[in-house]
C-alpha cells in the first residue's frame, strides 16, 4: 500500500509498505479520505524523528476484520481518530471506530474533529438565546458557528482579520463580522468600569489558537460567563486579572477521555447523517496522497478562499 | 374602557369600565394583542365566580406611569403575564413587563406562552443530536417543536390524531408525523424486553395535557432518558413502574417562580426579536374583542386549521 | 462449591456443585460474604423456575484469573455485581469488580447497593444546606440518611412507622423522626393553597417501596423541588396532578447502565475505605451460608432491630 | 455613633458622627460585629481618599426601619454585605439582609464570607468522594476545607508554608498538610507525561491569593479536572499551556451577582444556624473598635495562630 511519510524536515514522500494485518482484536480500514489538520501541521514542523506519518482524521471502509471482532464486517463504512492515516489503509481497535451511515461522504464524515465540536458545544453549554462571540474563523471557527445556529444562540459575532474569513463567517451562520481593530467599542469590556456593566459576551470562542485572538477572547466576556477555548495554547501567557474579577468560567474545551471522544463523534456524525450540520462548505481543498506536500503548504500559507484540506487517498 | 366579562355559564359580554390608574409602583398597559390559552378555556367551564376575568398573554403599549415607577416610560412596546388582559387596559408592576423590540408585532409577542416555551426548553436539558418525541402537536406541541429545530435535535417526531396537526407538525420541523395508533413498533417500549434495549426517544414531550397522550408519552422514553410534561394534568393517573423501571426523569415543565418566568420571557422575546424563532405561522385565528366568544368555541373545537387564537383588542 | 439454591416454593437447599472455572476473559471470585437485598426477596417469593440462584451483592478474593485478563491478580480482594452470589464462588468480568483496599472488610464493602447509593446522590443533585425528608428507614433509607449527612443537607427528616427504624434514622444522622401519622402538617402540602408556599422539602426520598409511601413523598416536595424515588415500584399508582402543578423533577433513581454502575460502585467503596461513610452499624443480621432461609424469613418479617442481612459464606 | 476613618496613610481614628437616619426603602442596623477581610487591608494601603471607610462583614440589630419598609421590624439579628460596617450603625436596604437566627452568634454570622464561601462550592461542583487539594490554609483555605468534609470530599490535601496554618488545617478537616516544597511528587504534574495519567487532584482550589500559589494549583488538576480559583488575583501571569492541555475547568469562583449573593448568603447562615458548619474555631482575634489599628497590623503580619479577626464594636 501507498503511504505518505516525512522523510526530513519538509520533505514528504510516498512510499510503498506491506498492508498492515489486523491482530485477533484489530480491524483494517481502506482508507478514502482523510482531513489535515493543524496539528499534523504543527508536528510536521517541529517533530525531527524521521521518518514521520501523520493523519488522525480518516474515513473508510473495513477491509479486513481480525478473528474476535464482533458487530464490524468488510465494508463497512467507518470513521474514527486512527494513526497514521495519510496511507492507503490503517490499523484500527473496533472501539475506535463511528460506522458512517450511507448519507454521509466520506470527505465530510471525518469523525476527529466531528468529535472535538461537539464535545467543545457539550462542555461550553450553549443556552438559548445565548449572545456569542467567535474569536478566530478558521476551520474549527467556522464549523463551531454553524453548532451555535444549531443550538440557539441569538446573535453571532465573529472576528477575524482576514476578508474571506469573514465572509465564510457570514455564510456558515455569523449575524455580525468584524477584523479585530473594527470591532465596536460596545463589545470589549477592557476598562474596569466596563466589568460592572450588563454589557459583554455570554460565551466567547477562542478558536484562533494564537496570543491576540486568547486576550481578545477575555475581553469580550461578561461578568459572570464563559470563555471557551477551542484553540490549542501551549506556550501562552496570560493576565489572569480580569477573568479573575468578572468571575467567569474557562473552558479549556479538549478532549482527553476516550469515552467522551467516541460518544461526542457518534453524535457528530449523526448530526450530519440528518442533514442538521454541514461541513461539505468547508471542505475547500481537496488533494491526491500524492500531492500532500501541497497540501501542507496551503494549510501553512491559507491562499484565499482556504478553509480545510482533505486528502482523497483513492483518487 | 371596554372589557370581556364572562356574565353566566358559557356567555360573555363587552362592558364599559373605567379607566385602571396606576399606583405609584405601578403602569397601564393598553393592550393590544391578548392570547387566548386552553387555561382561560379552562376556567371558563369550570368557574362560577360571576363576572369572570380572564386573559393573561397580552402585549400593547404602556399608557400610564406610577410616580416612582423608573426605567419604563409612556409608549414603551411591552409584554407580560398580566391578568385579566382580555380588556382595553390592564395594570401591571414594572418587575412583570419585558420590552417588545420594534421588529416584534404585538400578536407574536406574547410573553406568557414564550416564557413558558423557553424555561420547559431550559429544564427539558435538550442535548446536540437528541432525539425527540412529541406527544400532541396544538400550539404548544408545535412550537416546541420549533424549539427544538432551534436546539439542534436531530430527529423529531411529532404525534397526534389530527391529520391537520401533523401537517402544521411538518411544517414546524417535525422529520416525521403519526398517529398514536400508527406510530411504528420500533418507537414504542410496551414490554420489559424493549426497556433493557438501547432504542426509544432521548426526550419525550408531552404536550397534549391528555391521559392518553401521558400514557403513550412513557412508552416511548428510553432508559435513562427523560420525560418533559409541558401539558397540564390535573387529574391524571399513572403506572409508575415502567417510569420507575426505565429509571427515567421526569420533569413537569410548568414554572412556579417570577424570577425564572421573566427570565425565560426575556429569552423568548430575544429569540422572536432576532428571528431565530416565529410563531407567526401558529397564530391561525384572530378575532375582534366583540368576537371573543367565537374565539372560545373555536377554541374547543378546533376547527380545520386552527392552531393559536389572539384577540386583536385594537381592531 | 457449597450453593444455596431455591429448589420448590419457599424452600432453600444447600448443594454441592463442581467449582465454576473462568473462560480466557473470566475470572473467579471466592465468595466470602454477600448481602441480602428486598429485590431477592421479591424474586424468591414470585419467581417459580427451580432451581432458583440468587444473591448479587457479593466481595470476597479472586481464586483463578483466565489467561486473557489483565490488570487481577488471584488474591485480589474485590466486590461487584455478580450473580449468583449466594455461593461459594462466582464467576465475574474484570469490567465488573472494583478493588476492596484493605481497610474495607467484606462484609461492608458490598458494592451492588453502594453503587445504587452513590448513583441515586448523584442523580438527586443534594445541594449544601437542602431540606431532605427520607420517607421509609430500612437499609437504603438509612444508608442514604447517612449520605445526605457527607453531602451537607441542613435538615434531615426521617419518616418510618416502626419505631426501630426511627431509632435508627437518629443514629444515622437525621435530625427529627416521626411516623407518617404524627408528621407536622407544616411539613405537608395536601391542599392547593399550601403548594403556593415557601413551604416543602427542597429533596424527599423516597425509599419505603411502598404505594403509602410514593403518595405520602409527593405531598412533601416543595413547588420546583425534586422527588427521588430509591424504592423500587413496578406496580404503583400516582396521581400525578400535585407532582405537575408544583412543577417538580421526578428522578426514578435507579441504574440501567454498566459504566454508571461501576463508576458509582468505585467512588462508595472510596467512601468507605476513608471512613467518611460507615455502614458497619446498618449491617446488623450475619448468618452462615446454611442459615439462608432464617436469613430470608428475618428480612421478610423485619424482628425488632434488623436493617440488613448479609452472609458470611466461609463461616 | 462612633465610626472608624483611615485618616491618612496607615493612620486609623476614630471619630463622633450623626447616627444614619433611614430612606423609606432603607433601615439601620446596628453593628455588633464586624469581620476584617484580606480585601479591606489591600484598600486600607492602597487608597488614597481620606477619610477612608471600611468593613462589608458586618453583623447586628435593627434599630430603625424606613416608611414603606415590609418584612423586618426593630429588633431583628441581621447580617449582610453593608458597608462601611466598621461603625456603631450602618444603613441598609432590605433585599441586603439576611436573618440570623438566636443560635448564631453575631461574630460568627459575617454573612459576606459566608456567601462567597457557598458560593464558591456551588461553582466548584463538588462531587461525592472527590479528591480535593486546598492551595492556601489562610481564613477562606481553611473554612473552605471545612465545607469540602461537609460536602463528602474523600481525600482533603490542605497546602501552606506556615506551620500553624497547616496545624490548623488538619483541625479543619484536611487529611494531609504540606509545605508546597515538601509535596509528594505523586501530587504534582509537573511533566507532559504526568498529564497522561489517571493522576492528580478532580478539584484545586487557590485560596492563597498568591502568584507561586496559583503556578502550584495549576500542576495539582487531573486532565478534565477544575481549577477553583477562591483567591483574588488581580495581576497574575499564568502559563495557560498546561491548563488547556489538560482540558480542564477554570472556575473564578467570585460573586459578581446580587441575586447569588443573598441566595448563597442564606444557605450560608443556615449551615451555621444548624451547626453543620462552625466558623467559630477561625475566628481566633477579637478587637474593640478603638484597637482596629492593631486588627489591621495583625492581619497583615499574621502572629501564630491569626486566622481571623474580627471588630467586636459594642465593647
Amino acid at each position: 500500500m501507498k503511504v505518505a511519510l516525512v522523510v526530513a524536515p519538509g520533505r514528504w514522500e510516498i512510499a510503498d509498505e506491506p498492508l498492515p494485518r489486523p491482530g485477533p482484536n484489530e480491524v483494517v480500514v481502506e482508507v478514502h479520505a482523510c482531513g489535515v489538520c493543524t496539528y499534523d501541521l504543527h508536528v510536521f514542523r517541529s517533530s525531527d524523528a524521521y521518518p514521520l506519518r501523520l493523519g488522525h482524521e480518516p474515513s473508510g471502509l473495513v477491509a479486513e476484520v481480525g478473528a474476535q471482532v464482533t458487530g464490524i464486517v468488510v465494508g463497512d463504512r467507518v470513521t474514527g481518530r486512527l494513526h497514521p492515516s495519510f496511507a492507503e489503509h490503517v490499523l484500527a481497535r473496533p472501539e475506535d471506530l463511528v460506522i458512517l451511515p450511507d448519507s454521509v461522504p466520506f470527505h465530510s464524515g471525518l469523525g476527529e474533529p466531528l468529535a472535538v465540536l461537539v464535545e467543545a458545544e457539550r462542555r461550553s453549554k450553549v443556552e438559548l438565546g445565548d449572545k456569542v462571540a467567535v474569536v478566530g474563523l478558521g476551520f474549527m471557527g467556522l464549523a463551531f458557528t454553524r453548532l451555535l445556529r444549531l443550538r440557539g444562540a441569538s446573535l453571532i459575532v465573529g472576528i477575524d482579520p482576514r476578508a474571506d474569513a469573514r465572509e465564510a463567517g457570514l455564510t456558515s451562520g455569523a449575524d455580525q463580522v468584524f477584523t479585530p481593530d473594527a470591532l465596536p467599542d460596545e463589545y470589549r469590556l477592557t476598562r474596569f468600569e466596563d466589568w460592572q456593566t450588563q454589557r459583554g459576551f455570554d460565551l466567547v470562542v477562542e478558536a484562533s489558537g494564537s496570543q491576540a485572538g486568547l486576550t481578545l477572547a477575555g475581553e469580550l466576556v461578561r461578568a459572570h460567563g464563559t470563555l471557551s477555548i477551542l484553540g490549542s495554547h501551549d506556550s501562552r501567557v496570560v493576565q489572569v486579572g480580569m477573568w479573575n474579577w468578572k468571575a467567569i468560567d474557562v473552558v479549556n474545551a479538549h478532549i482527553r477521555d476516550h469515552a467522551r471522544l467516541m460518544s461526542s463523534m457518534q453524535v457528530g456524525v449523526g448530526l450530519i447523517a440528518t442533514g442538521r450540520l454541514s461541513l461539505q462548505p468547508l471542505i475547500t481543498h481537496r488533494y491526491r496522497l500524492g500531492q500532500i506536500s501541497a497540501a501542507f503548504s496551503d494549510l501553512a500559507e491559507k491562499p484565499p478562499g482556504f478553509v480545510k484540506a482533505v486528502i482523497d487517498v483513492r483518487l
